[in-house]
């Protein structure tokens, strides 16, 4: 934390604090996105809340009044109990979407982990977060065991629900009284905390951390980042920070659509970035979250189709594969996709359009609590010809509405004024982002902090060019880009060049050594499947014949593979492709 | 100001002072509305920001980067001249939009001034509110010769453009330069700031209060509240409680259309509450503001008919006349109308959807910015009769995304925990408010302020009832409830009733003192163009038929007249109709 924030920190925390009025400002309130689900509850009680498709495929139900009861539980549980800093390691369930609530309303703070890492990063994860509490879905439960051997003194509480809850029903309606039968130790605890409330006098929300937390700029949530390179580090969020950034992916993704409630589908996982800030946003407009438990292609276009799904979010590669599905056909209705992560083509912006799935093209870091730049679609561009404009829809964009604006700097720098790129479509530089949707620094980490906010902006590490329009557009991550004989060569371009040829399904590309160049490009592509003809020397004739790239681009190395590394987000893992190409392709994922 | 409120004032003002990040966190930045307009011009600089028709009718367009070249150019003439202070005296013109954005950038607080008052009231606010200068429209200017007498040394910059500006270019399209000619003061105003920003360096909005603002708590505006009853109060709105205001009015609106940019016509006054916020909430989605000199139906009717018009905002008495015009046809295409002010009838609601107007029905007062609370129409109602359906739209509803949650507490507290009413819609107590958009109190009157914020929350002085879904239904303002009998009747309800009738076009109800029940309540109607015919004996028969409200409501006493006398915003005048019923009707007024 730098030496202004822990200032701010320490005043606002001194003149602010506490649930009552007594020393704040009766114009003020401190910011804190937890209040909107007290508030969806209390206007619309009956809205569904949350449709759940379990692991046994049942279909579970509930209410805004009963995800707003159990979270409220689970936030008098937690008290009770002390418990201020809960692990979560679920996929997206509705105690997922529980706890998110319930753990920032019992003034707590939340650290969600990826259920796809190894046991020693999640053990990794939980000891340096330093929780005192873990809730676990029952199917992940397992892979606690290391961390559990080291830490036995912190409680883990297992969630059953998600697996498939065999005809019982689990809502709990008031304060004591349940329907059904209760299944296992989670729902035991949101019982105990609902009874905690009724026997110190029903003070409900008012009592919570909801409509007032002790100050905004306090800590709600740490996710940690994927750590590819390096032990993952934990991204501090602020209940004011998440607030901002959830109130702009409403405006900027459309969740508020007229004469109706949006209808979320879970397909981007709520550990990542809290979900990108969207269990807030949802519940802000009183949509309805569609919590899947894993990415199931047949099973997100049977929902598609019939279960009126309005808006969801995901990676390019999630998309890609969407389209791919067998299952694909043009929605009657349209659908608002959001999508961010590893740089979208226009290829896929096209057959997405084509689908009727409408991408809403964001940009963003688990430091900046995901979403912080979108590609706006302009109506001048109407003119354009089809390839042009989905090529401009490709290109990350502007800053958020609630955000100030970002910039491209030139690299190298960390002190002074730092300089701009021209705006000239060609110059590459950094992306730095500032203002409100930009996270408090990294956990216990002050050296890594300093390092992010070098200069006092917050750096992506993620190259671009500015256009002259003052869109940005990625180039690379710093370490992506690929440098021959003094040329940039950005992956991302050659990616979205190959995925253009009609046999390609994805690309991913990477330096490898070059004796007279320095390093040249090699792609490593998946096909379609009726495809599997394809040869690489057919794709390289055909990416000589291309416009979008300059010749000296070309990638003279191109191999084939049945599917290509990626990590829990969807993103293609260059390392482990550098990887193959220095060691060679493992047998097992080789094409021809 | 509260002792809580100055503290933090003086607090946050010393930690977070200065446009450079010194001195705040990197992961914060001050909120403010202004940034709205930069970031919109820098998305979409060719966009349609303004359509003006002109007092001669002629058509002014100017695009993003127009609007906010023109604005920054005020912004740079302001900060020249040291002007800090800015009265505002116009209609919706477009220099009326620019000095919203130019004055706050400057740094400075505007003044805007309600038209439509007589000189000495005009004179008596700019003087309250020790304005160092006054944009006027040119139409307006004579307004100020009895201020200007007694204040001869604060210059008034008079802008023509919105009289005619008889086929000139005004457009400035970058520093220096411009296409056209001049058309006078206030248009030297804005090119000498130009001026000023190139010789200085052209920083630009770099270097103005858009980004950075001092203090998000600082002051933005001081509109006037109407006082109708005492001298008009200065309502004193931030950075901060303009911003979230603004971004839950682009929620609750729906401004961020998909697909497109909306386009919304202004028929609400600017001066009025500073436009309910939405010059901020349209430039924050790069929406069109078409701007109207006045309420001018026929011509409204063309607009919505041939510009593509998608929202606007007017109080329920603008909505009424605008059903019964004659150029009145339902549109191919859904208008969204935000109507508030005083309480909409369900008879209207009705009316306006047969036309394509969808009613957003909002609640709020100047002291919070506008709208605060919002009718939800609710899918659960869909199985209801039409009848019932249009009545719960007409109810007031919940806080909006934005705001903490409303209260309706029993009357006559003002001290220590204050108690709400039942939840059962019938007990009446007064609307209270809190959190973020109240606005931070009375400029310079700490009694009013203080009775303002009585008891910790903002007080309405508005009566309603609380249903038990938790909306709130106005009843009537405190003053204008009649005690007929040791009954509360409320003259809302009757009003609503009494539009009901087929040959009604509006209802104004007051009390009148009766020897026996010490109140009754007495009717003025103004009847339908084709329905002049109409008896006040037929409208008593046939209210004694209806069956929402008792019969002891009924009005024993109908005056029908050519007119009622209502405010600059819409509202009718309760206290001319008491006075009416006093001293007798106008003969002017008086219909047979």
């Amino acid at each position: 934390m730098s030496g202004a924030s822990s200032r701010l920190r320490n005043v606002l925390g001194h003149l602010l604090s506490g649930p009552k009025t007594d020393n704040v400002p009766h114009h003020f309130s401190h910011l804190s996105p937890t209040h909107f689900l007290e508030r969806a509850a209390a206007i619309e009680p009956n809205a569904e809340a949350v449709y759940h498709v379990t692991a046994s495929g049942e279909v579970l139900r509930r209410s805004y009044i009963e995800l707003a009861d159990r979270a409220r539980g689970l936030a008098y549980y937690l008290r009770k109990k002390g418990f201020k800093r809960v692990g979560l390691l679920a996929p997206n369930t509705p105690a997922f979407l529980e706890a998110i609530y319930g753990i920032a309303a019992a003034g707590g703070v939340m650290v969600p982990v990826n259920y796809r890492l190894k046991p020693e990063d999640i053990a990794y994860i939980m000891d340096f977060a330093e929780v005192d509490s873990i809730i676990a879905d029952a199917e992940y439960e397992g892979l606690l065991d290391m961390y559990r051997k080291t830490h036995p003194s912190v409680p883990v509480i297992v969630d059953l629900v998600g697996l498939g809850f065999r005809g019982q029903s689990l809502i709990i309606p008031d304060n004591g009284g349940i329907r059904g039968k209760l299944c296992g130790p989670y729902d035991d605890a949101v019982l105990e905390g609902l009874n905690r409330d009724r026997e110190t006098g029903s003070k409900g929300w008012a009592d919570l951390a909801s409509q007032r937390v002790a100050n905004e700029d306090d800590l709600i949530a740490i996710p940690f980042t994927s750590g590819t390179t390096s032990k993952p580090k934990g991204v501090m969020y602020t209940h004011r920070g998440a607030y901002l950034a959830a109130l702009a992916n409403v405006v900027e993704s459309g969740l508020n659509v007229p004469d109706g409630r949006c209808k979320y589908l879970w397909t981007l996982p709520m550990f990542h970035a809290v979900g990108w800030t969207f269990p807030w946003s949802v519940c802000a407009v009183r949509g309805t979250h569609v919590c899947l438990r894993k990415v199931d292609y047949p099973l997100i276009w049977k929902l598609l189709k019939e279960q009126g799904i309005t808006h969801f979010n995901a990676a390019p590669t999630v998309n890609t594969l969407l389209c791919a599905a067998a299952e694909a056909e043009r929605l009657p209705r349209p659908v608002r996709v959001t999508v961010a992560a590893s740089p979208p083509t226009a290829h896929l912006f096209e057959q997405m359009t084509n689908l009727n799935l409408l991408p809403v093209h964001v940009y963003g870091l688990t430091e900046t609590y995901g979403p912080i730049t979108k590609g706006y679609v302009l109506p001048e561009w109407d003119p354009l010809p089809k390839h042009e404009k989905y090529a401009r829809m490709a290109r990350q964009g502007y800053g958020f509405v609630t955000s100030l604006p970002v910039r491209v700097i030139k690299p190298d720098q960390s002190e002074g004024v730092l300089v701009d790129v021209a705006k000239n479509g060609r110059e590459i530089g950094e992306i730095v982002f500032s203002g409100n949707i930009c996270c408090k620094g990294y956990f216990k980490d002050a050296e890594a902090t300093s390092k992010l906010f070098a200069g006092g902006v917050l750096r992506s590490g993620d190259l671009a060019v500015w256009h002259p329009d003052g869109s940005i557009q990625i180039q690379d991550r710093a370490k992506d880009i690929i440098i021959s004989g003094g040329e940039n060569i950005s992956s991302v371009a050659l990616e979205s060049m190959l995925v253009e040829h009609p046999d390609v399904l994805e690309a991913g590309v990477v330096a490898v050594p070059d004796s007279h160049w320095g390093e040249r490009p090699k792609a490593y592509l998946t096909v379609k499947e009726e495809r599997k003809s394809l040869r690489p020397e057919d794709v390289i004739t055909w990416a000589k014949h291309q416009s979008s790239i300059s010749k000296f681009m070309v990638p003279r190395e191109v191999e084939i593979v049945r599917e290509l590394p990626k990590t829990s987000t969807g993103k293609i893992k260059k390392n482990v492709l550098r990887e193959w190409a220095k060691k060679g392709t493992p047998r097992e994922v080789v094409l021809k």
